[in-house]
């Protein structure tokens, strides 16, 4: 069976690894990138730049996208010198940027309309995950669809799954958003209050953290807020606009989240602040008295 | 070296175990509880039943009280029959009700005046914890004294740790309770979303539970919320009591925790229509649309 032509678009820290690990293995890629400086050292690795979108799609049989946010993906994907337009028939699209679930519906809608598949696929395990091809990927769309990116996704991740028709995908990032969101409320204020109390905070760690009150969260990042390591896995910005797409999506189907919302509006505060550039740690700023 | 003598006050669920592991490693028991039933199996096994916290405090080296609620507490150490009127110098008391860190100081100096030592030493891990010897014990008070309940402690322990003088242990299980009361809103508002949005809740937990949204409230209370399993490990009422504590807590040390405050809320609720009895991860009721 001979390889797929792919193609990527979207080469900033999360995509440039992604992309790479595909040309390691043997792929023929296609790359773009709004600022071109970003795919040099994948070109130098043998891929070929293209000065545009379209003609990514029209190079390619499975097109990546891992852009910025719902609207980068829209035009992307619905412009004139988008996607759906200037794709082969046949072609399958994958959104790898975490985005909305119903304008991963409308992709699927419209690139069936035109004779392309479409998947939506975000992912997690930050900038790391994507070096060492670890990646959560969450998939949503047709399985045959599906099945025919599956080798390329395993150069990239570890835990590939399909959850549904398209949408699902993004669905299952807003669930892992929704409950990182209130976890991150409970690490701050647990770390915060033993402070206050005078504990130290690493002594209370060590107890806790292997208990009930254990997580990703308070090992990791509660950590980090101990020593106050600001540095971005995750930024602020990208979590809020996350936040921002769970609680349209929860909206849309009449589910009302208030711990996702307090979360939302503090780290709204936070970043009005001027933390958006910061990791979602920093959310611990906020609990200083 | 003699082993002290040891008393144990309130003799639940949690307390029977605990107490049981005393007598099993041989420990000379004096019990009490308000109903007198619930120590019949202890007394069997070698305890000797008082009729009165009094008669407890007046035999025993060290004396361990785990009760329902911080009144009780205050009642149990600062009444006319209470174990700081009626101790031997020297006795040593133990609390390992989840309670008011201020309470906890107040008798660390009450004790100290009465020429008697005191260690708060709430616990987490809940009946099962208790009955494989395996909590976690969190204590607070002067080291001396610490160091003597210890061995005792390690029979019914498997974390225990010292986190500074009187109240400390209380504060640091407000300090667990504080992370677990947001996690447990995150993790039954992203299992509503995944059904809501017509996910497979477990393909869902698969994919997520690994990753960085993990906790130990997902894996284990997730699950049960996921198979409609609400019997309680660990009861809506009691949840409700220790974030009460924990808010006053937080009032009193001047730090706003709102993650708590909306948790406490939600649980409130919950607890209005008539879930106090149930366990914890039937919060996700309040997700049902």
């Amino acid at each position: 069976m001979t390889k797929p032509i792919a193609g990527f678009i979207g080469t900033g820290v999360m995509g440039k690894s992604m992309a790479g690990h595909l040309l390691k293995e043997g792929y023929t890629l296609y790359v773009y990138n709004r600022t071109k400086s970003k795919t040099d050292e994948l070109v130098t690795q043998g891929a070929v730049w293209c000065d545009s979108p379209d003609e990514v799609a029209r190079q390619s049989d499975i097109v990546f996208t891992i852009v910025g946010y719902p609207k980068d993906v829209e035009e992307m994907y619905f412009g004139e010198q988008g996607l759906i337009a200037n794709s082969k028939p046949g072609t399958i699209l994958v959104d790898m940027t975490t985005s909305s679930p119903v304008l991963a519906q409308q992709i699927g809608e419209k690139a069936s309309e035109a004779g392309l598949e479409a998947v939506d696929a975000p992912v997690s395990g930050g900038d790391i995950g994507a070096k060492e091809a670890k990646l959560a990927i969450m998939c949503g769309g047709n399985r045959t669809a599906f099945e025919q990116v599956e080798p390329l996704f395993a150069c990239m991740g570890k835990t590939i799954e399909r959850l549904g028709p398209a949408g699902a995908g993004q669905h299952t990032k807003m669930a892992n958003q929704i409950a990182i969101a209130s976890t991150m409320l409970g690490v701050a204020e647990s770390l915060a209050y033993a402070k206050q109390a005078g504990l130290s905070q690493e002594q209370v760690m060590s107890v806790i953290e292997t208990g009930a009150a254990g997580s990703f969260s308070l090992s990791r990042l509660g950590r980090k807020m101990i020593e106050g390591d600001e540095a971005a896995g995750f930024y602020v910005k990208h979590f809020i606009k996350d936040m921002g797409i769970a609680i349209d999506s929860a909206d849309q189907m009449g589910l009302e989240l208030p711990g996702l919302k307090q979360a939302k509006q503090l780290y709204d505060q936070l970043q009005k602040e001027g933390a958006g550039e910061l990791g979602t740690q920093a959310i611990y700023r906020l609990y200083q008295p």
